[in-house]
């Protein structure tokens, strides 16, 4: 027996344009938009006015509604609309990962108390259905980790940047043009983006709440001449990657820029394209790729929420109940270039050890070894002539285990 | 409430074996073996004697057992073993792609007669959860084709041909002695193997049950040093490719070898890994890869399904019930490169068009369009000195359409 959904959506940007086209063009699901919600009264829309309202009470309080949909930009505001819209024991979707990530707990537990389903699919990734493959197919097996490219907006300047030249700005300004940007495009460039969608992932995939506040992440916001054509020589390219994994019971997560190799599956992953390695004691590493911005991949994302829905489908949060020992650590070492303009302005004591230094009146750069830790509190990182890229294939290593193998120095 | 899991287990191969290992080193999931069927008496086994019987029925009449996993070879056996297990009202779950594919409809009508399930994504792309997504993920969304490389024993003997030079008889041993080959190495060198998978997935991609006699194969049994050089020439990789893709209402499905370009993402797909590409409207092209052969991936899916049990998952078909008009259709035209060994012997009048030909003493071949239907019923394709390989990126085209543009001559 399949439920009829009767939607409200908020919002009628990007992505609630592309559910409405995708909705329209799909047969088999059952679910009708009743009305949608919007802020602004003098823009121009494509659909009769009598389907609009501009007041949100009109689609929370409907009980002719059963379903919202949540697609505006605002984090706080969806935040309101959600919680509000979950207390009326409505279910919920939404591709905010803003919103998701930074009241991540308290909207697991209204879900719980009120019994309703909150669905989000569409804020990890766009197209690439890892939530659900998480929650429901990698549910039973050892999970080590989860890494990729998370952010399709940056992707896709990187990818402009090493194919053709382009500069950052004007590659900027061409994803954006294309609706792959967010509105702030910050949030994209300097990783706060892909941290939100990781901080999510990492519920999925090892049962712990993580503020995105409490995760280390830099951007691409310093990439510079220097650091691509170093690539380039090297044969690489360099990717905005998103990771998490378990060592022990300790968890290791962080968004860095990285140097990927031909060899590494990632490194086909170009454009606007998402792509996400999982890797598990049994199964290995297996990988999935698509379309990871776009008012399209995205709106099919949550129309597939919609459709789960009409079959009762909720997460069930699995590994939160399932695991508790473990926790995110930010002591752990990683292998990072690390580019300067001037002199000596990188204190050596931040460095656990130093492979390769190289300088010149221009450039210079280190090859080294340097905690999470340190780096979350390297005031000389945020200084806008450093830029960091991960080494590729860096698998970050407990310090203790470092010490004791005698590394440290 | 999850429902704890009282497994009866046929077989204790490659796959049983793996399986045990990853349940035994999984903590989150409630199930435990009762008993494993076996039936050679005389095989040295590593567990205690206790936990196996010879007796099908001590697990098929046990109420003790509420899930059997049917991980044997014989696929009439097989059948025998979970229909009456269906009718016995115990969930089931197999990795038999072979009984499956053979038996499709009726085990689905017992699974809705006797409203219990029936689970197999071991059977498909053994760690890739393919069947999951179509039914789950995909349900929604208009969805073109399903296109990938489903036989892991196959490609890791192409892989090894490629890279090292390596005979295919070597090959083929190297694969068997690591676990990946079939016990008949015939059902995967021949395409049998991947023709029963991508029979499964036309059902939980398009929503028909089509009879695996029906679909049109051909393997790697008659690659030859010419086909490799040819490919190596220019810059292609050989691979086993399944495929089916809707066009209007009519189906195509077919088991190919296939040229592959390095920006197609199967060319990385390498050894004993499977890879599969989705394309629909909205989400466009997505891409699964992942083990596809071995007994800890196939394990792994296993213990996967089993997992779903304990929250009281089954397949919708949601596919089946929400389409009717689709029907598998042969009539498309394909387009393939023909090596054969001597003179004239294939009839210019089977083929629609020819573009190349060339001959020389040992080695001739053509390449044209010529349709499926004519591709079935070929005597000179059964011939051991004549091997075909699709073009890379063919699209296959309706007959139809091609009269009205006026290709055919």
């Amino acid at each position: 027996m399949r439920n009829h959904i009767k939607l409200g959506v908020f919002g009628f940007g990007c992505v609630g344009q592309g559910l409405y086209d995708v909705l329209n063009r799909t047969h088999g699901i059952k679910a009708e938009i009743v009305k949608i919600c919007v802020k602004n009264r003098n823009k121009t829309r494509r659909l009769p006015e009598d389907v609009f309202t501009y007041d949100k009470d009109e689609l929370l309080n409907n009980p002719d509604i059963n379903v919202i949909v949540e697609l505006i930009d605002d984090a706080d505001a969806a935040f309101e609309i959600v919680s509000t819209a979950l207390r009326n024991r409505k279910a919920v979707v939404t591709a905010n990962k803003k919103m998701i990530a930074e009241h991540f707990e308290e909207l697991f537990q209204l879900q719980q108390e009120y019994g309703v389903p909150l669905l989000y699919e569409g804020a990890c990734c766009a197209s690439i259905p890892i939530i659900r493959n998480l929650e429901e197919y990698y549910d039973n097996d050892l999970l080590n980790s989860v890494e990729g490219i998370f952010n399709g907006s940056t992707n896709y300047i990187l990818t402009k940047i090493f194919r053709e030249n382009l500069n950052f700005a004007t590659a900027l300004k061409e994803a954006q043009e294309k609706g792959f940007a967010e509105s702030d495009p910050r949030l994209d460039v300097e990783g706060f983006d892909p941290k939100f969608k990781l901080s999510i992932v990492l519920t999925h995939a090892f049962g712990i709440f993580i503020k995105p506040k409490d995760i280390f992440h830099y951007g691409i916001q310093n990439l510079s001449e220097f650091d691509i054509r170093y690539a380039r020589e090297k044969g690489y390219k360099i990717k905005l990657v998103a990771s998490c994994r378990k060592i022990e019971d300790k968890i290791y997560a962080a968004v860095l820029p990285k140097f990927v190799r031909p060899d590494d599956k990632l490194y086909n992953v170009d454009l606007e394209y998402n792509g996400i390695t999982i890797e598990s004691i049994f199964s290995e590493d297996q990988f999935f790729a698509g379309k990871g911005a776009g008012s399209y991949p995205t709106g099919s994302a949550v129309l597939s929420d919609i459709s789960a829905l009409t079959y009762g489908y909720k997460y069930e949060y699995k590994k939160y109940f399932q695991e508790n020992s473990l926790a995110l650590d930010n002591n752990f070492a990683i292998d990072v270039f690390v580019r300067y303009k001037q002199g000596e302005i990188l204190p050596a004591e931040d460095f656990i050890t130093v492979k390769e230094k190289y300088s010149s009146a221009k450039d210079s750069y280190l090859i080294g070894s340097i905690s999470l830790a340190s780096l979350a509190k390297a005031d000389w990182l945020r200084r806008d002539d450093v830029n960091i890229i991960l080494l590729p294939e860096a698998i970050p290593q407990e310090i203790q285990v470092l010490e004791q193998i005698g590394v440290l120095v």
